[in-house]
Order: structure tokens, then sequence, then C-alpha cells
């Protein structure tokens, strides 16, 4: 199964697409979608939805693994992120792309095994698990292959609680 | 100058084009985009997308007046309203629509020239200044007409003051 996280943001989207097959996980592409600062914010985001939705037609993923979002956090960035998150949704719907949200606990579990693992032990485990030579910069790719392993994780566990019922 | 009203949410967003000229208010349409609750968020913002689109291509606005929103009123709606308003401003922008926020605090000051004033008020002189028999309904389309009438008022106050300096 190909699966791309999408860790979205008005500024910076950061995306991986990996594909996980029998157990082992291969990433096919990774990086950011940038926007202009100086551009006003309905631009950035149909920015956002061009490039990201090129990321999407060039890989074509089956699945998108985005977080699920509650905004306990910053009030202050939390409309931005709301609004970017907007468009990585409908853009993952118009090319048939079906969307699994995870929450940052889910998350860490799926990668670390342990939902309070810190930060950096989380990308050091995500760059081992990938076969990286060094952890995924800047951290929004990080964490969006953090979000792709933790849906191969739990897709594959699935599967085999599915194999052993059957 | 043709202006439209938004006032936007995934489930429902109230829309108001109206057309100004030398101090006459214009309804030209109104109505809502509604998207149906058994889809997934992804699907219903892509729907909005494509029908406020159609609105937007239709009737041809200038300038789209939207609420300045910061999200202190309900965390729980705020991830929703926050992605509503993200492929408004998105479809604005690819069509080349200018967009212009309002605060809640502006819109009443323009509507009804006091700043405290309660909703139905609003509601009450939208619906005088527009020529309509009754409030626009739901809500959300006499928002939508507020915003856009707040941002013809202000616009021709501008131009009011531009003349008297020059």
């Amino acid at each position: 199964v190909r699966v791309i996280g999408i860790d979205p943001g008005v500024a910076v989207t950061g995306f991986a697409v990996i594909e996980g097959t029998s157990g082992r996980l291969r990433p096919v592409a990774m990086g950011v979608v940038r926007t202009a600062r100086e551009d006003a914010p309905g631009r950035r985001l149909a920015t956002l939805q061009e490039r990201l939705g090129g990321v999407l037609r060039t890989h074509s993923p089956r699945v998108a693994a985005v977080e699920r979002v509650f905004f306990s956090a910053n009030v202050k960035t939390a409309m931005a992120v709301g609004q970017a998150s907007g468009i990585v949704l409908a853009e993952a719907a118009r090319q048939g792309v079906v969307v699994s949200d995870y929450t940052p606990l889910e998350v860490k579990q799926a990668v670390v095994g342990f939902g309070g693992a810190p930060k950096l032990q989380v990308q050091a485990m995500v760059a081992r698990l990938l076969g990286l030579s060094a952890p995924a910069r800047p951290s929004d790719v990080a964490d969006a292959c953090a979000l792709a392993i933790c849906h191969l994780n739990r897709a594959g566990l699935a599967a085999a609680l599915r194999g052993a019922t059957a």
C-alpha cells in the first residue's frame, strides 16, 4: 500500500510518500510545500492546493494519513492550521485519496511503542525505520513520515488480526 | 462594485452577492451551499469548493467580504470553521477575487451604526437596506449580506474621503 503522510501548514506543509509491502517500509518521496509570506492568505492556500495536488497526481497514494487536530495548543496559529488542513482534506477528496487521521499519541505509540516518547526519539526511530542516514528535515517532513508509518503499521496489524481470526 | 459576502461553514455556507452603485445597494443573488452530513469531511470541503466556485463564476464579484475569525468562541467548532474558511479563501484567490475581512464589531457598526447591536436588529436593518420583505433566512445568508454591506459602506466612505481630500 502506498501512503502519504501530510503535516499541513499555511507556510510549510510536510509530506512523505511511503510504500509498505509485507512489513517493509520504502520511502518513495518526501519534501515540503512552501508558500510565500508576502502573498495574501488565500493565494498561499491556493498555492498549497496546486502543489499538493501535483504531489498526489505524481505519486498516486491510496491513503493520506493526517493528524487529528483539536486546537488545544496555540489559539493564535489554530486558524491557519485549520485553513491548511481544510485544503489538504479537500484536495485529497478531489483526487479520490482516502484520509485516515491519528492523534499524536497514536502516532508515537505506533512509531516508538510509547506514547510519551519525546519528539527527537520519534524522529530518530522514523529515520531508522526508513533507512535514512539522518533524521528527515525540516521537522514537518519527519512528522509526515511518522504519520505514514503509523497508518502502515496499524493497517498491517489490522490485516494480521483479520488473518488470525479467519 | 459587485461584492460577495460569505459566511463559511462545513455544513452550511451562506453567500450574498450585492451590487453597490452610487449609494444604492442591489441584491443580485443570495443563498447557501449545503454539504451532506454523511460525507467525509474532505468530500464536504471539496463539494463546498466546487459549488462556491460555481457561484463565483456565475456572478463574478470583484471582492469577497468575510469575517475575521479569532477562535475565541467555540473550540469544538473552531477546526471546522477554519477548514471551511480556508476553502473559501483559496477558491476566491484561484478566481482572482480580492478578499477583505472584517471583525463582527466592524460589521455591526457599518450596518447598524452601533457595535453592540443585537443580531436580530442587524438582520432587520440588512433587510431594510436591501429592500427585502423579510429578514434573509437562514441566518448564514443574513450574515453574508451584512458582510457585503459592510464592505460596500466602508469602500464608499473611503472613496468619499478620497474625493474630499483631492
